[in-house]
């Protein structure tokens, strides 16, 4: 379990601002696919922008692969992480999204024959080679988001981080991008998220790092996360919906309780299948209206 | 069920490009909360931005209240309808978010004091009383949507359009867009979002215009569409979780499938609960693994 990322009591202030992040410590594991989630305003962003060397701690250390991140080194962060931005508009920048795809590559000095072939494979694998010649100030904002993801897909880096992939993207999209996060993971690099989309959380992250004002309220698996009720309403998430049906039907251990689609219907197809046999036996043993609408929770 | 917008055979072609909208017809019904859904690029946002004068139709008509929308009086639709866009950046303009909630308002001609009121009251409903002196340059995506869903409100249109109004919200303010919502068709408003997040279509729309490649591909509840596999495979959606949960479960008439959180909940509480009771007599008569493993529906 060797950490790729560290942050080391790090507080970082805006001008002016309340502090954004205060002391903030967590370990990111290489090549766990980590989720970090937290209410609008709770930090997230302002901790990946520390993660490329975008932002640097107003006090205390980003570490990366057992070594500071200090003045001297930060600017080569880009080579190793790669973010997708929330918002496309803030990546997008050239006339094509051909251009803009390449732009990144040629940038770090990168050959333009391998700069011809990786903007041709990642605008290939996002789907997007029809788009190649489009001025991306044309494209709608789920096409330019994909246009950022190709672009920092592109550079190939260890680390990659996106931020709030999924805004904007139909529900088709959103299966894509979870499809090549998972590609990237099983590539070995270390994909990280943040995101508001719960249900992503339940299905695709190992570990989450919870963040509430600026503060990091934990790292644990999702299953932790959605079983903390309490943590869950202070930090203003939601069960996902698949959790929430989950928690009103099961009657074990609160960590064990599934919160994939996947497990839970095993579950259900399990319980209800052991259902489709009894009545046979039990109908004349009265299973009335009255008691079949009995709250679950009453009988364990 | 009064229409309280018609779109007759509507066809619209954006410079150059294949037509954006072909042959587009289907009623909006005054007062039924309305979802339109569709792939990226489908039509969603080009079919909306008919509805305030915005965008005038290549050839066809959008009828309001049954007159149709003309040149002439056009530019007074947006009295009657208010849309909040996709992206903030779009709608923001003014130096502090109090200035640009009350824009609009002074725009209007309404009086001074009035604006002061209706932009504290939706500054305090949408919960952003503490960014009024902010510039809207330093917020979040999150917080800019927002600001820009009070200053549509404070409108208090007719109709009130949401363009995808669920991107970058957290979960906690995602439940209150969606009670805003709920009030807004409660107060007699007709509400229709454009939207990606199909749980939010399941539980909250009555009536969903299914875009399809710049078409209409039909209006239906959402149960219909739900349970219309090859429609949503045609127009790129997915199941929401709860109903592709229920998909594997139920075994009754597909249009009566539950689709939503509480309805799925209440069924599989009966069929679970009358299951409690059951093993008591069944296990004598050898509920196998081997049994209790077999897919549900080989057993109806």
């Amino acid at each position: 379990m060797r950490p790729i990322v560290q942050f080391k009591e790090v507080h970082y202030r805006y001008r002016s601002e309340r502090a954004a992040l205060s002391n903030v410590s967590f370990d990111i594991i290489a090549n766990r696919r980590t989720a970090i989630v937290g209410a609008n305003g709770a930090g997230k962003s302002t901790a990946v922008f520390h993660l490329n060397g975008l932002f640097q701690p107003s006090s205390g250390e980003v570490w990366f692969r057992g070594e500071p991140v200090t003045k001297r080194n930060r600017e080569r962060m880009v080579d190793h992480v790669g973010i997708v931005f929330q918002d496309p508009d803030d990546q997008i920048i050239s006339l094509t999204v051909y251009e803009d795809i390449a732009f990144g590559l040629v940038q770090r000095g990168i050959a333009r024959e391998e700069v011809d072939l990786r903007t041709q494979h990642y605008l290939a694998l996002l789907g997007i080679t029809e788009l190649a010649n489009r001025h991306p100030g044309e494209l709608s904002l789920g096409q330019k988001k994909l246009v950022a993801i190709a672009g920092v897909l592109a550079l190939e880096t260890e680390l990659v981080v996106f931020d709030e992939p999924m805004a904007f993207l139909d529900p088709h999209g959103k299966k894509e991008i979870q499809r090549i996060m998972e590609m990237l993971s099983e590539m070995g690099r270390t994909v990280i998220v943040t995101t508001h989309d719960m249900q992503l959380v339940a299905e695709w992250a190992e570990d989450v790092i919870v963040m509430r004002e600026g503060a990091c309220a934990g790292v644990m698996s999702p299953g932790e996360l959605f079983a903390n009720r309490s943590l869950v309403a202070q930090t203003k998430l939601e069960l996902p919906p698949i959790a929430e049906l989950a928690s009103a039907l099961w009657d074990g251990e609160p960590r064990l309780m599934p919160i994939r689609m996947e497990e839970l219907k095993r579950w259900l197809e399990q319980k209800l299948a052991a259902n489709k046999l009894a009545p046979l036996f039990t109908e004349p043993f009265c299973i009335s209206e009255h008691n079949s609408s009995l709250p679950l929770r009453a009988r364990s």
